[in-house]
Order: C-alpha cells, then structure tokens, then sequence
C-alpha cells in the first residue's frame, strides 16, 4: 500500500468512519476484552453507540498478545473496510521486565543503556500486540512535590534530549517499518507539563515562550528529530489556553515551524477537559478547538464523534482537517505493517518466550546497578563485608513495591525484594530482615527493628515512599520520608552502629534525618524487577555504583524550584562584594540544593588533574579543545561521569550559570589515568535571544569541567 | 519657567551636567550631609569625582528638614546652573508617625484611610524635605516566602490598584504643584518584582506576557492613570531582560502604549546589576542599555558618569536620548517649585509641629484598629473582660518592634507596646506582662511564662517575626513561626486557659500549632506607632476588628503559590465526577489555603440574604444590579466588607474560578440589615485574550457574593 492507495482508501471512507477514526477508546468498549484498562481520567459516560466502537481508530491499554488478537479479529469483522485498529499502552520502563524508573535510568547518564532498555520493551510489547507507547516523556522537572518527576530524566534540557533521543531509537530502531519487534514511540506531554504549578499535577503551567523555548521545547524537539512518529498533547495551559486545543503551539510551532507531520494525540480524556478549563462551554466546542488546533486522536472522550458532524455541516470546521488528521493515522497504521498484517507481532507463544527473558532480566538487572547513587559514604561503611552481621529493617526490607508507577504489566512477585537480593549475595545466616508499613509503623514494630538492629554489625535501612506516593497525580507538599520511617532512623542511629540508608523513592526528596544521620545512603529509585538483587550487589561492593543525580535534590520544600541550570541575578550571595542582607538568599536557609545536579559518589575516588583550553580564542566552524585527566586513585575499578558545562558571561538575555554540554562516562581501572577530550564549538554556545532567534554571541565565556555541577574547574575563552 | 525656560536652562547644560543630572546617590556624598543613609546593593566605590557630585541630579534618604537645607543649600553653592537638587526617601507607610505596614492597611479594605494615610506621611515628609517618596509599590504577590510581601497589599490585581491610586492621591493630591505639602508618588518595581522564584528576593522573574498583562501589569497601570509621576525599575528580569535594562518593557510598553512621560528611576544600584546578570559585560554596557531602555535616573552606580559619554561621542547613544531624560527630570524639579524655592517645605519648626501630631497619631491609631484581622475567636474568649486577670507573654508583649520594616523615620521607642496598650485600657492590676526573644527564648523564660499563664484566667501570647524577617532581602523558606514560640503555644495550651494568640508579623504564616491551639487569633501584622493602643482596644473590645486578608494564609509552605484568583485546570478535584486520585491535588494536604483571601471575623456576625440579580441577561452598555441584604445578627455594631466576584465560565483562555469586582465596607448596628447594591457592567467582563487584545466575549457567567472569596452565593448571567 502507497500513499495514493491511502488516499484511496480515506476516499471511500464515510465521514462517519472518519470521525470515528479519531477515537481512541479503552480495551473493555471492545468485543474480545478481557481486561478494563487502567481509569485515569474523570470517566463519565462516553455515551457512544456500538457502532462507533466498530469504527474507532485506536485502542489503549490492551493486556497481552490474546487479547489484542481477539480484540483485533472482532473489530476487523465488524470493520467495513478492513481498516485495522491502531494498538497503544504505557510502556513507559519496560512492559513486563520493568526497569528503573525514568528518573532512575536518568541517573545512569547512560544513553546506550537506556536504548537497549527501551528496545526490550518495545519487543516485549510488540509481541504482547502493542502497536505504539505512550512515551518518552520528556518534560523538564524542577519541582519535585510534581510525582510525575519520576518518569523524567530530569532538569537538564540537553541530557533529557539525549535520552528522549535514546528512547525513540530504543522503540522504533531504525524505523518502525525497517527492524522487526519495534514499535512507534509518542514523545510527550507537550509542552511543558513538568512546570505545574505548586507542584500539582495538572494544574496551570505559565512562563515566558523564551524561557519555554530555552529549557523546556529542546527535549521534545530532540525526539522528534530522533524521528518520533507521534506527540502527546499535555494537560496543562501553555500561555493561557490548554494545550489540546491550542493553534498557535500545535498547528504553529509543531506542524509549521517544526514540519511535524505524524500523529498528534490528545492525553486521556483531555479534549473534553476543555470545559473544566474554561475554555469551551460544552463538547461542540471541545471537539471545535482540538480539530481546529490539529489533534488527530481523542483520547477517551467523545467530542469528535458526538459533534464533528455538525461542527462540519454548519461549515465552522473545514472537511479537510478531519481528513488530513485521517490520513496521518491510516499512514501510521500502513508504516506499522497493520493493513498486511492486523496482528503484527502479537503472538502468545513468542510472548510466553520473550516476556521477562534471562537476557531482558540481565539487561534490567545492569541498568538498576548503573541508576543507583550513592549519596554519602562515611567511615567506608560500604561496601559491606558478606560476614558482617546485617540487619536488614524498615519499610523496603522485604516489599516487593519496587517497580515504581507506569510499570505496564510488570508484576511486583516477579520483583527481587532487597531481603532476597542481600540472602542470594551474602551468607544468608547474616541477614536479619524486618520490614514494616510505610507511613504507619507500630510501635512493636519499631520497636522489633530497633531490637534486630541492637543486635547486629551493621544496620540497612530500606526506606521511601510507596508507589502510590509519586507518579501520576502523585503529588506532596511534603517531601520528607514519613515521620515515623524518620523515627526509625533516630532510634537506631542511637545505637551507634554502622548504619546504611537505601531509598526507594519517585522524587528527589528533602533528606534531612537521613542523610546527616546514616554513614552510608544510597539512592536506589524504584530499581525495577531486578533490583533487590542488583542493589544488594551495590551493596557488597560486587559491583561499583556509577549513578549521577538528574534532578537537584533540595534543602527543604521551602526552596522548590531550586536547579543548577539557573541564572545568576543581579545580587548574587556569593559575589565578593556582596552585602550580608542586601543579596538574593533565604535568611534560614542555603541557595544551594542539599545534593547538586550530576552528584554521586563511587567506591572509586577519582582525582581531576589541571584542565586546559587548545585556545583561549574561538571562532565560528572552529572548535577549541578542553582537556583534562582524571585518575582513578581509589583501590578498585570504578566509573565516573566527568560533565562539562559552559557559562555565557554576557548575553542578550541572561544566561544560566552552568550549562551541561557535554560528558564523557568512563571505566578506571585502580590507579589508570585517562585524558579526556571535550569539544567545544559555536553552536554549542547559541541561545534563544529575546526575539527568539536562536544564535551565539560573541563574548567571554566560561568552560567549566568536573564530577558534578558544583564542583568545577573553570576556564574562560572568548568567542570573536 | 515654563518647558520654554526649560529647554532653555537644557540648551544652557553641558554635556557633564547633563549625564550627571542622571545620578542620584546617597546623603553620604554631598557636603552638609548629616547622615550616611542606609545602603541597600552592593555598594563598590563609586568612583566620582566631586565635580560629579555637585551635579548630582537627586539625592536619597536625607535625614530631615535640616539636613535637606544644609544639603541644598551647599549644593547650590556649587552648581553653575543652579538647578536644585531632587530629593527622594522610602516614605514607604509613613515619615515619622508610622501606620500599619501596607499589606495590613490592605486588610483595612480602606482606600480613604489608605489615602489619608499617604496625605499625612507625605506633610511630615514634604516639611522634612522630602519631594519623591518610592512609593506605592504595587507588586502582586503570592508568595509568602518573599520578605518583601509586607510592602505589597497583596494578589488581587484589581485591589492592589485600588490601593496604588489611593497611596498616589494622598502623596500627591490634585497636584503636586496644586496642593500643599504633597509630594511625587514613584510606583515601584517596574515590572512584576512580586513573583521572585522561591519567594527568593531578586530572583528570576518568568511569566507569560498574557499572565503578566492580566495579573501584574494592572496595579502599576493604576496608578499611572491616577498621575504617579515617577516609575522604579525592577531588579528582576522581565522575559530574560533585566526590567532595568528592558528597551521592549520601558520604551514600548510603558513610554509608547501607556504613553507615560515621567521619570524611570532605577532600583538601587540596578544598572550596574546587569553585569551580575549577565546581560553586560562592564559598566558602559550597563549604560547603554539603561539608556536604550529609557531609564532616566541612575541610583547608586555610576555607570552613566562614567560613560555616557564616551558613548554619545561613539555614536553608540543618540545625545537625544540623555536630553530628554534630562527634561523629564527638569520638569519634575519644575513642577515641585524647586526652581522657585529649592527648599520647598523644608523647615525644621514645622517639622517638629507637625511629624507625630495628634492628629497624625489618631489616624495611626485608627488604621492599625481596621487593618488588623480576626481569624478565630471561639467560645466567645474576645473580646476580654476589663476585669480579667491577664497574663500577657511571648515576644511581642513588652516589644517595641512594632513599625515593620521600611519605617523611615519612625522610631521604636515611640511605638506603644502592647503591654503599654493593654495598661491603658485595662486596670493595670490586671495584666502581667513578660516578654522574651523572638528565636531563642530559654527554658527558664519560658517556665516563667507558662507560670504566669497558669496564674491567669486568660492568656494572651503575642507571637510574631522580628521585622529583620520579612523586609526587603528578608526571605524565608519556612514560614512557621519560630519553633521555640510553637513550643510556648504548646505548654500554655496544655493548661487549658482561654487562649488567644496575637500576631506581629510582615506576611502569611502557615499557622499550623498556633490557629489550631489558640482559642482566639487576631493578626495584627506590624501594626505602626500606636499599634498596641489599637490592638489593646481590639483585645478588650472598645473597637470591633475589621480587618479582611488580602493574601491567602497557606497550608504549608509546600503549597506555595496558592492564591484565590487562580484557574480551574481540566481535573479539577471538586468536580461531582472527579475520581478519587487523578485529579489536580496534593496527597498529603488540601489544595485550599488554611485562610483565603478576603477572610476576616468581627465581634458581630452577619447574616447574608438571599442575593439576586436585576436580569439574567446583559449587554454591553448595559448594567446589570446584583443585590444582597446584610444583617448584623451579633450583638454589637460592626462593619462587614461584602465581596462582589465574577467568573467566566467559559473564555479565549482560561479564566480565574473568581475575581474580585467590587466591595463595600459598611457598618451596620446590632440588629439592623442593609440592602448593597453592586453594579455589574461589561467592562468588568473584559480580560486580556491569546493576542493580548483586551475585552469581552459573550457567554456565560457568574456573579459571587459573599463575606470572603470562599463563602459565596452563586449566580448566573449571560453577556450577549
């Protein structure tokens, strides 16, 4: 089938089948469900007759290669013109082998691992029937009260390219029509969902279309460069008007100036959420907005079907959008394979085969050793000896929540608990494990753990946040750990012993009572399938930990929004010159986050020698070099992140103090020195100016290269 | 001298005399000074020859009617021209009699008392030699964590115009050529100063140009419609431009659009800030860009001394731009009479007669009376018995830092303590009174305390910041009050005494541990030099509380920024078919504030009819009459501030869930009932759509009536 046979065939289609086209409806409106899929929306009645069913265009959330089969096989009897349905879901860290969280996977700085991730899931999923995933997200996240930051990578807009890019080729290879088991990948929620204000999801996102253009488009535009067959819209207003129905960022910015030209999907239930905004009076003038602004598919509402109709016989919506957004699901449908081949690689028995393979559980087990970061190491209370006598309590000791929200159809008894993954690396006789409630501990309880501890060598804590805690619409305006988890950690710190703090958490969280208090804390995220089993190798110092934090992990909730990538004001606190009041600070507590962006520490110590510049000049189509050694002057091999960020000393408009450009993750063996090389060229240097023009300066800048964003070495060029 | 003499005395003006014309600076520099004025930037040499100073256009923070004459008249000793000098002060709420600070006179919901208030403060200023006073400043706010919310009246645009026009008619009266003793109003900071991210003094300020025409812009706009002569810049970037140097915000939008043709005064030192901004790389492109903007006065740097002339010689700066600037300060030195009289009012016997004048002090009084807020009083604990046996305790009960910051001239020790107050209504015998520090009270003070509580029948805590915690650069990021102060709360509570906490404080507190402990709160903000006489009148009941919030208290500083006026969002969580989780919320906390906006309690009770409206139906052109009875149904009379909102239910973009229209403040006897009438017409409709167009659209909405933004009656109409 070519494009003139699509257009053929969306010729002989009824507006009817058109309209009905752009719906996307959940598994159970489907003859052949077997499942209801998973409700995020204010689901009222969609009041849709059956014969809309049979002609919708897409379907969300299906559960595995039978039910796409029977699903698909009765909609095609039904379906006049054979037209195939479209399959979606949230594969979002794995579809039955779970990974680490994004926030976590982020950590790695490891995009190769991330693709190889996304590439699992996409097989997995692509044999379960699933045509499409709703992800990468790619939202920038500086709030961490926000619980969807942990299906970000971050703040940073170039590292979170990176990985959208990473995920996209992960997906969808090297097409989706060109490499067997991949599936389309559908960047979102644009734009700018990770700037909800007050940290509440869904709520209002306002700022400047520069500072939007500057930090938060250019992971979005990554993917789509990447060659992301679909976009989500976002929930969120962006300068005034929901982004569903918003002309000026959709048919403006992403079509025209972006030349987008795949599938534009609305998030579930968000063309009809319209009037809770206040933007439309009722459905007629949902459906008007969300045509008129270029979404192809409504999600889970039905205000394209309930109203396209009339909204065209009354002449107020051209035939033509409806067409063209038509044609650009029937052209995805065609490049899936979908019109020669309805079931694609759905398939049980290759299901039963592939789903959770030891090579997919390897793969998920390396990415949780290279997303896990620790936070503090005092007294080298880690690793661990494998004699030492550990108790092992609190609340993550024995849970199996450990695959963090968006986990598909992971399932948590396939989850490796911390409790396990210690018993199969140490002699089990060592490990005492005690786990308790998240937010409720009762007293015997406490007092059962503090008990085991008393008795112990060295103390594990496994603490956190459940599940439930952060992802979507999991928001907190407290971003400590429960009081009485802080409680536990007071009383066994009383004890004097050795004492190892393990988070698993969704957010970057406020850490005091945890991080002043144990000798040791790791940061292990929701680790994912394998990931008691890859921690307790962290743990044991069987392997290296090599994780780097994405996400500026605050002094308190008092300082949200607070990220390395900001500017410097006009009253800098640390300006010699500074006064002791007159300057931009909190009176009661410091600028700076409690742990910066790029931190995290290894059992290896690395030492950077003296940077230097091939120039002190550069022009443009030149590139300077900056380079600089690193030494691994620790006693065993380990991985560091050396990170390179630039300063525009003047600019146009302000300019942030640090930008990540660029880093190089390399091995060291004990005692190697290795050379790194950083290239440095013009555009790297280009911004958005205050027309939105998109170009460097001439001027000073700075080079600045070290382990993490706050400790650098700093070098200034100029660019003439 | 009409602009003809003007032109004439410019033509006359050397190139030197002209730039210099341009600088203002501090006392410290000119010969008579008797004073070093306060510094408030980081104050580096300025490097100025004394030709410069003694062609210094304006001065800041002179000392007094002596001071300005010894000051003027040594200065025109020197100047060729004899052009006076323009002297300015932070005549912020009041000279030396001082009234509440601005975001309690506010809560008064007073515009007359606020007027009266300007009109005082600007006669003892004009005989202490004062011309320009910077104020009123008419920042938005809706974060608590930014000191600088006390100088604000808080986040409703519409009120916070209201307020401005009010502070410019009383600085300015008809005229400050027309009346006697007024002086120049300056509306500070140019623009949107208010949203300061984290609450974090001169940080980053980011919106969308809609958000900021439609929420920020408005009050600054009032006041130049009311004839405030003079503008201040922001220290803040406005769209990645710091407002000081910002050519679109000063030269497009406020010189062209708003056709303003006063002076633009920058903040202090703001011009040369933009080198720690980052938009310049040395003084001279300090002040280039300052001139480009249009910025005529240059306080505290000396950029352009330093180079605007090299600059006009460069051709870099059109020598047209610096005599225009020099006009505009001409013509304000013109319209003062300076030319005339140099010394205006300025005369040291006056100035004794008239600062802190009885007549003076009883508008002090009566202002803290009706700007101070009820926000609980249960089992009737207020207002207290004469007779009583008071133990009066906490760190406010003896103190004297009851001005707040920015006070001027006023003087603590001319303050009336709450002790003192309380002394004065009540027979002495009754009260004891022990205060103590505001963060560190020791165990053994506080044993005394409790002591003296359990020897009370009723216990009045005054609790509060010190002023140095709020202010200009005074941030928080906890806004608890001190723990050592919740401590005290707690033992009191725990003796089961009537209990009423009282407030000295510069912005909103997450109340949690005082508004739930305490019987009776009342919020007396810094309530100004005869702020215990009125708090100790409100406490027993000589006067009846009025006051009403004009920002929202929070829940927790976790849920900052909330603000009544905010929007809907597409899941809004009180929606009838919102689910359980994924709707726009917090898990730990509600999404309302503790208080909102608008909430204050009074002595009586009032009881609100049922309200109606004239038609369903509006035009444009037309009005429509909302009505309401109001009965007092307490036993006293009292004054009730009823509250007109609208909503739009459906907009171009989205629209707030309420805006406050109108109110009326009326007092009504024991028993008696009022009929108000609002008038509700189409340009109350009006706000600012996608294209930043500003009027209405035809539609649905509501009209809310109610003693507060959250308890309201609803009704519909419809503007067609």
């Amino acid at each position: 089938m070519n494009n003139l046979d699509l257009q053929k065939l969306l010729d002989e289609m009824t507006l009817e089948e058109k309209i009905d086209q752009l719906l996307q409806l959940a598994p159970a409106f489907f003859e052949g469900a077997n499942s209801a899929g998973q409700i995020t929306g204010p689901l009222e009645g969609l009041d849709l007759a059956v014969e809309n069913v049979r002609r919708t265009g897409s379907v969300l959330g299906v559960g595995g290669a039978e039910e796409a089969i029977h699903i698909q096989e009765a909609y095609l009897r039904h379906n006049r013109l054979n037209i195939p349905l479209l399959m979606m879901a949230d594969v979002v860290h794995g579809y039955r082998t779970i990974f680490p969280v994004p926030l976590a996977m982020g950590s790695s700085w490891d995009v190769e691992l991330v693709r190889q991730a996304a590439a699992i899931a996409a097989k997995e999923a692509a044999v379960a029937g699933i045509h499409v995933t709703f992800s990468p997200m790619a939202d920038l996240t500086r709030d961490p009260r926000w619980g969807r930051v942990m299906e970000s990578t971050g703040e940073d807009p170039w590292l979170n390219g990176q990985f959208a890019r990473a995920f996209v080729r992960g997906y969808q290879g090297e097409g989706i029509a060109n490499e067997p088991y991949k599936i389309a990948a559908c960047i979102k929620h644009f734009a700018a969902y990770g700037a909800a204000e007050g940290g509440r999801d869904y709520n209002t996102v306002d700022m400047s279309e520069w500072m939007r253009r500057e930090f938060y488009m250019p992971s979005y535009r990554a993917a789509l460069e990447e060659g992301c067959e679909m976009v989500m819209t976002s929930f969120n207003t962006v300068d005034g008007i929901p982004a569903t129905g918003n002309r000026r960022l959709m048919r403006e910015l992403l079509r025209k100036e972006w030349g987008f030209d795949g599938v534009l999907i609305s998030d579930w239930g968000a063309v009809k959420e319209m009037i809770a905004h206040g933007v439309a009076e009722d459905e007629k003038e949902c459906a008007l907005k969300a045509i008129e602004a270029g979404v192809d598919i409504e999600m889970m509402s039905s205000c394209y079907p309930h109203h396209l109709q009339e909204l065209i016989a009354s002449g107020a919506v051209d035939v033509q959008l409806v067409n063209e957004a038509v044609m650009r699901i029937l052209q995805l449908k065609h490049k899936l394979g979908l019109f020669e081949n309805p079931h694609r690689y759905a398939d049980s028995v290759a299901e039963r085969e592939i789903l959770l393979n030891e090579q997919h559980l390897a793969a998920a087990h390396e990415a949780a050793l290279k997303s896990s970061v620790l936070l503090k190491n005092e007294r080298n209370v880690l690793p661990l000896a494998k004699d030492a006598k550990v108790a092992l309590i609190g609340p993550f000791a024995t849970s199996d929540d450990l695959l963090g929200p968006w986990s598909c159809m992971g399932k948590r008894e396939e989850a490796v608990t911390l409790a396990a993954g210690m018993l199969g690396v140490a002699d089990p006789n060592t490990v005492t494990a005690i786990g308790c409630g998240v937010e409720h501990i009762p007293d015997e309880e406490l007092a059962a753990m503090v008990e085991a501890a008393n008795s112990a060598e060295v103390v594990v804590l496994a603490l956190g946040e459940d599940s439930e805690m952060s992802g979507e619409a999991g928001c907190r305006a407290n971003i400590q750990l429960p009081d009485r988890q802080l409680e536990l950690v007071k009383r066994v710190r009383a004890l004097g012993k050795p004492l190892v703090a393990v988070l698993f958490n969704g957010r970057p969280l406020d850490l005091h009572g945890v991080l002043d208090e144990a000798d040791a804390v790791l940061e292990a995220w929701y680790p994912g399938t394998r990931g008691g089993a890859a921690i307790a190798e962290l743990l044991y110092g069987e392997a290296n930990p090599s994780g780097r934090l994405t996400m500026s992990f605050p002094h308190s909730v008092g300082q949200v929004s607070v990220y390395y990538n900001a500017f410097n004001t006009g009253r800098p606190k640390d300006d010699p010159n500074a006064q002791v009041r007159y300057v931009s600070q909190y009176l009661d507590i410091p600028n700076e986050p409690m742990l910066p962006f790029g931190y995290g520490l290894s059992y290896s110590s690395f030492r950077y020698g003296e940077a230097a510049l091939s120039s002190p000049l550069i022009r443009a189509e030149e590139k300077l070099l900056l380079t600089v050694t690193v030494t691994n002057v620790g006693e065993r091999a380990g991985s560091e992140t050396v990170q390179l960020y630039v300063r525009d000393i003047a600019g146009e408009t302000v300019r942030p103090m640090r930008e990540l450009k660029a880093f190089r993750k390399i091995m060291l063996e004990a005692g190697e020195t290795k050379e790194i090389e950083f290239e440095i060229n013009e555009p790297m240097l280009r911004y958005h100016h205050a027309d939105l023009s998109y170009k460097s300066d001439p001027g000073k800048f700075e080079a600045m290269v070290g382990p993490n964003s706050k400790e650098v070495q700093a070098l200034s060029f100029e660019l003439v």
